[in-house]
């Protein structure tokens, strides 16, 4: 049996400020270090060795990644770092905070633009300093890959992609491997390997700092899904 | 003009105790936190920006490593580790107190297995605990590719194809690369790079924590070589 563990990153600065984030690069607080201490505690109390990790390029994943694969004593085993595995950009409100937001357009218009399947945000424009083409991590990236702003359906037609072209084939010839990565590009994950649809993968919410654990057979077909903190931990 | 930077560990616990270190997978002290994070503060005031980075598969290169890149604000950079960048594999006298080691074989014999070029020190048996055989992170290496003891000559038969096959070809196609390493693994590089003899070599130390800066041309010829704190910041 193979296992695939997703790894959401732990409290960012922004999500204590109650700010929108998407592919701001903000990092975590100590909250958000304790969170993914704990994480790395609880896979290496559960015995888990990995093959490889995944995770984006943005450092609240990727510090959530390094302090979890330095509880595992694993910090020598290869990490790909890739931006279809970022969270969901959030277009011309990146950075608003939601409070004011919601004052500004109104709840319900909020509510759209977070929760529902296939409406983004409003867009950045292409001389908005926060667009990625500014950014030197999206330099290799034509201008076409680059969203201006991301609904979650559009997130899902870039990390799918990369799942098919990297990861699946990685999982196919390995037993375990860790995706440390965002709300958002999980749910992509998630909604693939469970077939969940359109309407019902928008209220699936996974929790900050909790290894969710598939466990899949040759085929990637999902045989068993749970977040390890509910299952004993072996020996204790 | 392309720029290859070396950065060798700071201080490990066992540099601390004096103890030969080789393929034992020691931490950073303080000490030696602090002198990656010197390090990156001294890249980024240079205005480094990095298109990748490789390491060892050991903790005291790749945390410093990583430390150098978070005060880059450049965590975000493709990361590879590799076994052919550890540091010289020191067989039978891994984990000896040097001292001791003096005193068992005598300071002359100590001095050749520490400075010549081709002697390397009493192996390790194949059931050696110490083997790395016994280490998962290189469960998928041949049998014959697993030193039990090493020299600085073979030290180098094993970083130079790697420097062929990977590195170079990254530098051919980029123009800033840094390789955070260990004293023998960077010194087989720069043997190569700058055309040192063997008797040579292994009097050059390269020391703990300073950026070393090869310029090099479009055929990876040495243009200069440098330690960054020899040079000015620029602004400043």
């Amino acid at each position: 049996m193979k296992r695939l563990v997703m790894l959401r990153h732990g409290q960012s600065v922004w999500n204590l400020e109650n700010r929108f984030t998407g592919w701001h690069d903000v990092d975590l607080t100590d909250q958000g270090r304790d969170e993914a201490r704990a994480a790395g505690q609880l896979l290496r109390a559960h015995g888990y060795r990995f093959d490889m990790a995944y995770t984006s390029v943005l450092k609240r994943a990727i510090r959530t990644l390094w302090i979890a694969l330095d509880e595992l004593d694993a910090m020598w085993i290869p990490v790909i770092k890739d931006w279809r595995l970022n969270e969901r950009h959030y277009g011309a409100l990146t950075g608003l905070n939601k409070a004011e937001t919601a004052e500004k357009y109104g709840d319900d218009q909020v509510h759209v633009w977070r929760r529902s399947y296939a409406t983004p945000p409003p867009a950045l424009s292409d001389d908005d300093e926060r667009h990625p083409r500014f950014d030197p991590r999206y330099a290799g990236l034509a201008a076409d890959q680059l969203p201006a702003t991301e609904s979650l359906e559009t997130t899902l037609q870039r990390v799918l992609p990369y799942w098919e072209s990297d990861i699946a084939p990685t999982l196919r010839n390995s037993d375990t491997v860790l995706i440390a990565a965002h709300g958002n590009s999980l749910r992509a994950l998630i909604k693939h390997l469970q077939g969940i649809s359109d309407e019902e993968i928008t209220g699936v919410e996974v929790p900050t700092g909790q290894p969710l654990v598939f466990e899949l057979d040759d085929q990637l077909r999902v045989q068993d899904e749970y977040y390890l903190r509910d299952r004993a931990v072996p020996g204790a």
